[in-house]
């Protein structure tokens, strides 16, 4: 067994389908048929739960409140309401729960801070959404990243991860967007090769992809893009709570 | 058949346990085991959906947001996580979520502003939570209101608002504390003299009943009450996010 299998294997520990330390509902004789305290995948006592990204990500976050849990420093975002829903249902496990999203980041904004915002938090759960910036930015001309770079760059930072971090879980969300707003055909193909250069890395990193792109192309069969985001890129609280419940299906979380 | 009857029986038409409009997740092909588009309970179209209650509700609202949905305007609690959850998941029906809890309020303060603050935005479902400061506003010295006050005035409440409002389905929260901060043994037995008048008027009203004490009083078997509340009375984010969970399940929304 490879060093790098070892490290397969321990990331996987915790990804089991057994009900975990979830409060049990049913115990409390609420009313109704629906038993919410739905199967969870466990996670390590006092797990670090890291959400990195841009500005859907941040999502207006109090960047002063940088203490795991605190409510201001975790945005008003996807990343919030995972929060809230993780620490409800994994109580007993102690998690520490981090979001460094920064507003307007690419992929080298990311490895620029990648040391002090991501490998010395020790996460043992790393969610990243990087890309629309690394696009947008080129559209409006004040970038000149290729989907090359955009490809070379997120790898090499998931290897450094996965070799800094061993037993890493990682989810990859994959970026998306909505046809409204600020989208317009300019963004096609490039945005989709970027969108596929993420899957491919979460294949290759055997990590959790998160398919947020097929998940809005699902949503607007229900409601139309602004009811999931505005400018076709920041979701609105309902397109951040539909990315937060696919997270947790997609991480059995 | 009485009137009466007549809008009990409306009131329940939309508490049926089928799967209405939500977004079917199982559709975007995403990864895990587990099939999160719960069961729930349809909501009619444009259906108005109001939260009511003290402190715990408000959650640092923004007054001056009360446009539906706005998620400023929703506060950082409880009513924000459910509006989240429920406009994702009820995308097709075009739901009105607003927040009109105000911090500090106790039974009279809310029959004062009720005209305004509820009737007179239609609700097709309004939720209820009050009565902690009935209790905590008399042990600091600043109130005379008895445990027979608190049961007269929510129950002429209530009964108000099922003239004012046919088919309004009623969501009553039991009134909830639990054992730190600011909660001592002063709080008893009248807290749960106030909480059983909860359950006593939610039962009269064939209103859902939301029973946060007992779930919180599972809660703590999990994690110590602070990790729940702080100060006994305000939930954390955790809190909140349980909160909703159960109002969920009970509402079967």
């Amino acid at each position: 067994m490879t060093q790098n299998q070892v490290t397969r294997s321990s990331r996987r520990e915790f990804m089991g389908g057994a009900v975990a330390g979830g409060v049990l509902l049913g115990a409390v004789g609420v009313q109704g048929s629906m038993a919410l305290a739905a199967p969870q995948g466990s996670l390590p006592q006092d797990a670090v739960v890291l959400f990195q990204g841009d500005s859907i990500t941040d999502a207006g976050r109090d960047k002063n409140a940088t203490a795991a849990n605190h409510q201001g420093g975790l945005g008003h975002g996807y990343a919030m309401l995972l929060a809230a829903g993780l620490l409800a249902d994994h109580a007993g496990s102690k998690l520490k729960v981090f979001n460094r999203g920064i507003s307007g980041n690419k992929v080298p904004d990311l490895a620029a801070r990648w040391q002090a915002d991501a490998v010395d938090l020790k996460p043992n759960v790393l969610s990243i959404l990087i890309g629309v910036n690394d696009i947008w930015h080129k559209l409006n001309g004040n970038y000149k990243g290729t989907v090359a770079d955009y490809e070379t760059g997120y790898r090499e930072l998931l290897k450094k991860t996965v070799e800094a971090i061993p037993g890493v879980r990682l989810i990859i969300c994959e970026p998306f967007i909505l046809r409204c707003g600020a989208i317009n055909d300019k963004w096609f193909p490039e945005f989709d090769q970027r969108r596929e250069i993420a899957r491919k890395l979460a294949e290759e990193q055997k990590a959790t992809l998160v398919p947020f792109q097929a998940m809005f192309d699902e949503a607007v069969k229900q409601a139309p893009p602004e009811y999931w985001a505005g400018d076709g890129v920041h979701p609105t609280l309902a397109g951040h709570a539909l990315m937060a419940k696919t997270w947790r299906s997609c991480a059995g979380l």
